[in-house]
């Protein structure tokens, strides 16, 4: 296995074509294009990991499928009163899906969706509170107290926080939030900065890929109806209007960042975290995916096949 | 598993609520929506069946799944660009996705993308030729040469043509379409006509569950990749604007039909089939969806999960 | 006023970006785009012309004054519970608003309303005696038994019919068509090929100029309140998504046709017809719209002036 | 004509469906529904009123058609960069016109538009600067200093901000805003809070009569073409979705607010308020608008009219 991640990393350290840096948050824009790493976690607490797989990197949107277990842990299916569970078919930043649906986001991935699920959090705390408790959960499940928010990401992305603010102002005008915009929008960015190297993060989705229990340690985290549930929304909905191609292409349930991180699970095998910060066109890293695609040829991990 | 098959029917046999038969195709408004069917058809041979699972139903939509494994064969990657393979958000007789798009159909399941695969295979040809040619396949599939078209439920779909109409006019109008409108209307109709039962359905499906091979045969239809790739297919975007709801209550990738029916793929184990025409708000079979739900509960079989 | 008509049709004539000859339907795409027409008729009974103002041309759109002036003759204002009188803020074209408001057209002037009006003017007869009840009509309302369709364009139509087909037949889905599409199709190819020259169409609009009476003759047309509507429906839908710049510069009730002829009102004064077969990317006739904007410059004629 | 006038006011008393009273803010809720007052100035210096027409009531987006006369006096035809003149087909408050349009409105009047024209007129001065100059135009065309904002209104809309401040940061998003999106609020929401009687408003309102002539005065306040451009925006756009239907039923440009009031414009005979607080569905004015019919029906001043 470790030649087969070699492998990958050697193939992906030598590609000209590496996407675009995510250059709308200024501070994103300043990384350097040519790194590359992945780490893959496997249920039976083994690590291969290759190129800068110990760096820490902003995973952005991946971190929506943290919280979503936290709001699912304080909530349970009510949260599905707040935010649905559809693909939109729309890019991560549309606003017309909610205006034809009252403000309710189709789905926990796209960004409005995100911000409803911070709300529901907040559970009338402080941003601060909550903010604590995300980066505890996420300790926990990764096991490593080193993982941290980069202040000076959070703080580029509040600069530049309108295209979200319109979300979540929209979602308030229907009754769709229940705290004031500023602190949900506040706490929704420091959570978009944790910063988490390959490592970390693959061994912090490796609940996901044990029916709900971190192989290693051998706690539960959740139930393993919800550890299925949530693969299958990461499935449908963690590319955004890219998913269907991540779907065909990896068949993987995955989870991307602007960051240019990638967040793949496969039940029942390990958890894989890729990182090269340049993205395609639909913002998903772009060889990331290529190293997931390359990985699910060579294991034959792919959720739809006979493996 | 023959009690657990037997438990499925035995408790859908009790429901109350048993959804709403399509009438909008009148033919279909006649079925008796008492009936339920269930069978499994596993990788190593076995058949499990209970309820009316010999009883021939109207496929529906579930037909797409063969006529696009049918054109990929044909045309393979170039199919692409005549189609999606994106979830759209919208029902399955939306219109206003092609509009957007140039009259490119967002993927193969909806009507529009589903007719586009029929004007692709059709090559010229005559819709006789064309329809010998996806019967011959679904029988060589099913190994059942008695599967057959039921021409009542073709001619009263033919009678209210309308809306699918619009769509094929609409992608001929930019250019999307080869053949003339009402040929390739007239073979969409009778390919969705097809009249197969559960046994049949869950015999046809099983290559999909075994990497391209039909397992009691062993002969090889399609190649593993695009097994799999068909499969990520029928989960992203088999049942509509309700696909991700079907991928979080089931785990499986699934084609429904306005029939009441739905083929589900456990890749590993087998295929499954279940009827029952009552259907839910969707237009998917609101049973059929319980019966997958409490199938895969008790067999732990989602691909989400560590089985 | 013979002056400042000569005046136009001599800038015309040297204008030097005369537009795109509009070339989906073939037939149109053969005309001389150097040709400029433009004609008066006063409702005082004078007439001015200039430019090749005795040449027919195909007055496509325009049309649509006629039929929509016929059915609320015929139906009043049941009318519109067929067809709406609100701007579409959408292309001519467009299928997504019938889409979002169950098959019923925003406007008599946009196809998918026009389509509906000739559906409603029908009234179970062929398309053979509409036909002839149509041209009876528009030959009455401008003196002239030489105006005539012309089937060479009808013809071309009728080869690339299926943009209108698609929205004819959506509408026929939600019941909003009491026809075969077919033949309502065939009704509406033919309606937007009569062939009619400036001075006939000028002749022809007279009687929204003068509160629903044809001056010269002396006979009423419509009632005063109905000649006002539909002045009110071309200010307000004659030019698709253009009609607000057609009112912000020339300031009076227009209605467009993709042949390149524009027909305006000027209430209380007259009636103008221009003709240039060039069209701007809104597929209104670019010489056409800057003729009636220096006509009213020139003359003060906006009905948003005081003159 | 003040026979006419008070045959309006009489049959509005007596009116029994008054619609119903704005309540999105909470300030203009508390309004007695049961006032109407009419107030007509005509361009040879008479006013004719009746009902409660020296009461001041909450303009709201009448003050649109101010500031789009003040932002054309600053920057003249460039401002048609930041804003089109189209009607949109959308609602007055909805944001998937922006989307589809990279954030540019398309009419000075919907409040998307609106929220541009004040960040255009504010030229980098403070809210409190502009809110100024405002009043100043406002008090200047009518030749009354009294006219005052109603600063509890205006606290009671910026308490309910969150769907234009939606618009708002989606327009900065796209880089169509100068201002902090908080300053343009504030400035928006004060503007809308002006408080006029009837005869204010009217008298305000009668250089759009008079081709930019305030008649009375005999000052110019803008060209001829101005003036008429901004009637022809006002019967374009004026009533959001529902601007058709008021130019088929009234036949005059007009403005209509929240708070109950239109302002209508006869070019060449004068400028009429009507105030009556209940809705219609599209948000405007029910009394209002069937006192502007009964007055055309009655004087024949529709533009679309020979009279």
């Amino acid at each position: 296995m470790q030649d087969l991640i070699n492998d990958i990393a050697d193939t992906m350290a030598n590609a000209e074509r590496r996407g675009k840096v995510a250059d709308y948050i200024p501070e994103l824009g300043h990384v350097d294009p040519q790194q590359f790493a992945i780490s893959l976690a496997t249920v039976d607490g083994k690590v291969y990991s290759a190129g800068c797989a110990t760096t820490p990197f902003s995973i952005q949107s991946i971190s929506k499928v943290f919280t979503l277990t936290i709001a699912l842990g304080q909530m349970g299916d009510s949260l599905w009163s707040k935010v649905g569970r559809e693909p939109s078919g729309d890019p991560f930043n549309s606003i017309v899906q909610l205006e034809h649906e009252s403000g309710k986001p189709r789905n926990p991935f796209i960004n409005a969706g995100a911000i409803a699920v911070v709300d529901a959090i907040m559970m009338g705390h402080e941003p601060k509170e909550t903010l604590g408790e995300i980066l505890s959960f996420v300790r926990y499940i990764a096991d490593d107290d080193s993982i941290y928010f980069d202040h000076a990401v959070a703080a580029s992305e509040m600069a530049h926080l309108d295209r979200n603010a319109s979300l979540a102002h929209f979602m308030k005008a229907f009754g769709r939030l229940d705290h004031d915009v500023d602190k949900v929008l506040g706490t929704y960015f420091h959570q978009c900065a944790i910063a988490m190297s390959c490592e970390q993060l693959a061994h912090a989705g490796l609940f996901l890929a044990s029916d709900g229990i971190n192989k290693p340690s051998g706690i539960r985290v959740v139930a393993p109806q919800r550890a299925r549930r949530i693969n299958s929304l990461m499935m449908m909905c963690g590319h955004y209007d890219a998913s269907g191609e991540f779907a065909f292409r990896v068949g993987l349930p995955g989870k991307s960042g602007v960051g240019g991180g990638i967040l793949a699970i496969a039940p029942g095998y390990g958890s894989i975290a890729v990182w090269s910060p340049g993205l395609d066109s639909y913002g998903n890293s772009l060889l990331g995916t290529q190293a997931l695609e390359m990985f699910v040829q060579r294991t034959g991990w792919s959720v739809f096949g006979h493996y």
